[in-house]
């Protein structure tokens, strides 16, 4: 047993139809009197509401996604103007983004109250783009001092988009067990984020069961912290490059790339699979993760979603070399061809990987 | 789900046989040059061997259980002295509580290497004690900057002192799953600890097996953060009360009293008593805490250790009003009169508790 792990500060409030209280009691705690909301125009009935205690000097509307370094200028610039001592964002990545490009250059404390389940609320990780291109960056100052999950809040959340945006927290949990600086608490977080995942996940049927929406909201935020601290495993690096030179859409490529993932890694770390087999309440972690993604109607093959056979070995070559060191097996090029072509194709993850050459 | 859950800033290094190398790169990430390390005369070779490769200005040996007032003001006044700007702890919690003595008047960051299974280096409440006078608070301050787990420090532990402070890690772990302010981040690392006990603790007859002191020392450090942010439960209100009133020996006590708090409580608490069963490896909480405790030869009656059955009364007396107001079930005179008439004659919990008048 050997690791690194580094607990960030945070508190962490999580009650259903508490948002308002929960805000003015973390506000009060920083003893802040000069608040700049952010909360984009599509979010503002809500953030009125559960602002209406603070003691507001600015309401910021201006929010676009990936923070574009002029919206940052001009966010900054209104924190300056208004001589605000606390920052609450109110929404999903991109209000939570802008609050952190702001703490990155002021120090100014956040207040992060998420409505989906991103999970930039719990990490350090800070991002701008400049036209194209994005930087990013991790930096203790952007963590939120305190996050208000309330689960009536992403009640608005699509159905479809709260089990697209599940199905993301859940490839997060898998490839937290052996990405590269994974340590057993990472381990440990991320079983109970697939847990919650498999409790949440299938009440989609009754989309205003908070139940099932506040389990889902407790397992973005595990999932986030595990990740976080583990850093991107093989699945991600596979998903990145499909995303990025395929341009496939991101929760369908995550859905589909998953098994497969798994049932490469899991001969190879006995420790993971049992973790996921027991959070999900399987006997196997491949079969219950398979009967999870039923229940879900979730996806089952890339060439469903514009990726063409003959993309496989170009798409290899990609990913071959951002394949993580400590990976619980090697990987060569024609174990990467095997598990592109089953996903592509939507073969039985146990078959099609299950006999390649080299498993344990 | 509703719940308050605080994350404090820590780094946790784990590693075995690596303490010199982990301690000199925390301290050089502190940026510290004046370096002093609090070490007991028992603890002084050792403390030589990992700490050759620091900038010491002054080895501190003059360490004393429960910190007396005037050994803290010896150690600060040597700090101010020597201008220390991090202070290095070898040992138990008597060197860590010396450090946070320190920390909690300076502000100085610690770095601390425990060698015992205390727990004291995860959590911010400190502890002086003033003539026969106790005084003890919590504050971020004294809260360790980083932590140093090195198995190999422990193997010098005897090992019944070993069974017994995991044993006591093991109570911490039970009774942060119904402490006052138990949340489910605390059950989930508690969970964890308490498998990580079960896979170590048998270990003990092979003592030079420094597998089994990982996952014990691992165990620990769960143990301590989650119990730190639960608070204590009625497990330990019922221990505090037998410690204090009737001098029965600390560790014998917890060993002997938790399976019948486990019994009374475990009806009322299904998830609790689910997560301690899995960590357990077993159908049941109870049952598998009794298998644990027969492989250990546990303690099992308090008679053996002088309480008499004429105290039974007075301890209800005393314990009855400290009792959690949330403990998962009402707690009456007669209910706690039931608990420790089993302990005192170790009869089995099962059927001492389980035919209990109210239980679900």
């Amino acid at each position: 047993m050997r690791f690194e792990h580094e607990n960030l500060p945070q508190r962490i409030r999580f009650g259903s139809g508490e948002a308002a209280a929960m805000l003015a009691g973390e506000v009060q705690r920083l003893g802040a009197v000069r608040v700049m909301v952010i909360a984009s125009p599509a979010e503002v009935g809500r953030s009125q509401k559960i602002t209406s205690d603070l003691p507001v000097v600015h309401h910021h509307e201006e929010v676009t996604m990936h923070v574009p370094v002029e919206v940052a200028e001009r966010a900054r610039a209104a924190a300056a103007r208004h001589q605000v001592d606390a920052v609450v964002s109110i929404g999903g990545g991109s209000a939570t983004g802008l609050a952190k490009a702001i703490a990155l250059t002021t120090g100014l404390p956040i207040v992060a109250v998420p409505t989906t389940y991103a999970g930039s609320e719990a990490t350090t990780v800070w991002g701008l783009t400049e036209g194209a291109r994005k930087t990013t960056g991790a930096d203790a100052r952007v963590l939120p001092r305190a996050v208000i999950y309330d689960a009536e809040l992403t009640v608005s959340l699509p159905v479809p988009m709260s089990v697209a945006s599940g199905l993301n927290a859940l490839a997060h949990c898998v490839d937290s067990m052996w990405g590269p600086r994974a340590d057993p608490i990472d381990r440990v977080l991320a079983q109970e984020g697939i847990r919650a995942l498999r409790v949440g996940l299938p009440q989609r049927d009754r989309p205003d069961s908070l139940g099932g929406r506040e389990h889902v909201l407790y397992a973005a935020h595990l999932s986030a912290v595990a990740f976080s601290s583990a850093g991107s495993g093989l699945h991600h690096k596979i998903c990145h490059v499909l995303g990025g030179a395929y341009d496939l859409p991101h929760a369908q490529t995550h859905a589909t790339v998953l098994p497969y993932v798994l049932a490469f890694n899991a001969p190879a770390a006995p420790e993971a699979e049992q973790r996921i087999a027991s959070a999900l309440g399987s006997v196997g972690a491949i079969i219950g993760l398979q009967k999870l993604r039923d229940q879900l109607d979730a996806p089952k093959a890339l060439r469903d979603y514009g990726f063409a056979e003959s993309d496989i070995d170009g798409a290899v070559d990609a990913i071959l070399p951002a394949v993580p060191v400590n990976n619980p097996r090697p990987v060569t090029a024609e174990d990467l061809r095997r598990v592109l072509h089953a996903a592509w194709q939507g073969t039985d993850p146990r078959t099609a990987i299950g006999d390649m050459p080299g498993r344990p």
